[in-house]
């Protein structure tokens, strides 16, 4: 067995920018895993929390510099800082291609767009926890003109927080996060707002359907407009989507709503993929994950339906 | 401080026609807080796990019957049981105008139609759980020609398994929890059915926002589908209000959706009621709920909004 990281490319330094729920998480999470981290954040609180637990306070930055801001303040956020110029910049925002249009065109080839598929309504530097990236999967862009080094760098360090890494690229990432995130959210604001109209009645029986239906929205209502209007394309087309269904015979709604939800967990069949873009992709369209990289090959899986 | 039950009503026998989750775990917290409990089920399996948890398994019963089948069933689960002429007749199901046409028809003055807000996606006796019921709201249905003294024996019922009576009429009940309940599962199903269609890079990606949104589409899609459409109506109209949220402008469907969700647990303002029908449904639709009977008024609260 080969130890992680191999020791052809030893693991760089990692800057995080923001250190909110997700970025002082990883920060956290990297800090426990013994990487050397510098964290910054306009929010001197969250910089003191930071430093608390391990992380170097200070705007320089210089290997994996991780962008841990909200969407609107993303283009910006490298502002004032003192960034190494080889850095590798990457994101953790939930939209990749608005991120890819700002950044990428800031930083060039230097950019690779990441969101890890974890987090909760809460926010700030009081949600933080080490252990939110421990076995969520994390979406790391390969575009066209990714540079694969820079990209293996990026999935190193979501390796390190213990994700695993979902190759794909950001209009696909996009389409992807509409159906499963950015639309959900519209229907848990829909289903509250139609029931607060409803009245107190409705609300006295509310019960678990309705909560779960929900949660997602009593997260920050700023945060979530920009996510959604953010990727106002591809979420118009999912929820024209879901309107389909919703327009079906409610037996045949929901026999096939039950079906996909019930399906079994898929097992896991491991497989080795080349460090070639197209192989990755279809590692991440297949519903696969990078779980460990070799030296020539990562390891991961794709799902077992067998 | 009156004890509870009131000296002036003792406790009459329950019996439960239907030992699956919600009428395996009402039998079991009624045993648990010392009620004398009957129980039957069709299934034997249900009948044994009843009976090792203090429930006498006989067909014959009397005081108050609590009809726990599934909706398509609730016509007939009387039949073949030896039922006392002047027993009070209850029922859990979902919908209540469809079982007070039926039930309500077969027994007549009898009949005290109810719904306790509880219940997971789970089902059947190896779900039963005698604290299900602990702090719920268990809607019970006060029709113009409803008994007083029934309606309170069922009351007293429900009270004692943990619960808390929202006083309300079948026809309010069904279009709150059309609301509430059976649009969540609509939305369940077409976000679970569209996501599936998005293919396995989606579902790889699906995290906490799309569990939460489709967790009540993993129930049994016959029940499901049997809830949906005895509610037909009511939940067409509600479903149409949903629809219309969907249409606004996504930051103000948000920022609409965020202020139910995120509402402060409104507080408690206690109440005393006297035992009369307009005054008890008063308090049902002012989301308030009866948490205890005294001689001649219940006692309970209104959510306080100041």
């Amino acid at each position: 067995m080969t130890a992680f990281p191999v020791p052809t490319m030893p693991a760089p330094p990692v800057g995080v920018v923001g250190l909110g729920q997700l970025g002082g998480s990883l920060a956290a999470a990297l800090v426990a895993a013994g990487r050397e981290v510098s964290g910054w954040d306009v929010d001197p609180a969250a910089r003191e929390a930071a430093a608390a637990r391990g992380v170097r306070v200070t705007g320089q930055m210089d290997g994996v510099v991780v962008l841990a801001v909200p969407l609107p303040a993303m283009a910006r956020a490298l502002e004032g800082l003192d960034v190494a110029p080889d850095a590798t910049v990457t994101d953790l925002g939930s939209v990749k291609t608005p991120v890819l249009a700002d950044v990428g065109t800031a930083v060039g080839h230097r950019y690779v767009g990441g969101h890890p598929m974890c987090g909760t309504e809460r926010s700030g530097h009081e949600a933080t926890d080490p252990g939110l990236f421990a076995g969520a999967r994390w979406a790391l862009c390969l575009e066209p003109g990714t540079e694969l080094p820079r990209w293996l760098r990026v999935a190193e360090v979501a390796l390190s927080a213990g994700a695993e890494v979902v190759p794909t690229t950001a209009a696909e990432h996009d389409d992807a996060v509409a159906a499963v995130s950015h639309v959900p959210h519209l229907l848990a604001a829909a289903l509250a707002a139609a029931a607060g109209e409803a009245g107190p009645l409705a609300l006295a029986l509310a019960a678990g359907s309705f909560r779960d239906g929900t949660r997602v929205i009593g997260s920050d209502p700023g945060l979530v407009t920009a996510m959604v209007q953010g990727n106002a394309g591809p979420t118009a087309a999912a929820l024209a989507r879901v309107l389909d269904q919703l327009s079906r015979p409610w037996p045949e709604l929901v026999a096939a709503g039950h079906a996909v939800r019930a399906a079994a967990p898929a097992g896991r069949r491991p497989v080795r993929v080349p460090l070639e873009r197209a192989a990755l992709l279809s590692l991440g369209r297949a519903g696969g994950a990078v779980t460990r990289r070799l030296a020539a090959f990562v390891e991961g899986y794709v799902p077992d339906v067998g």
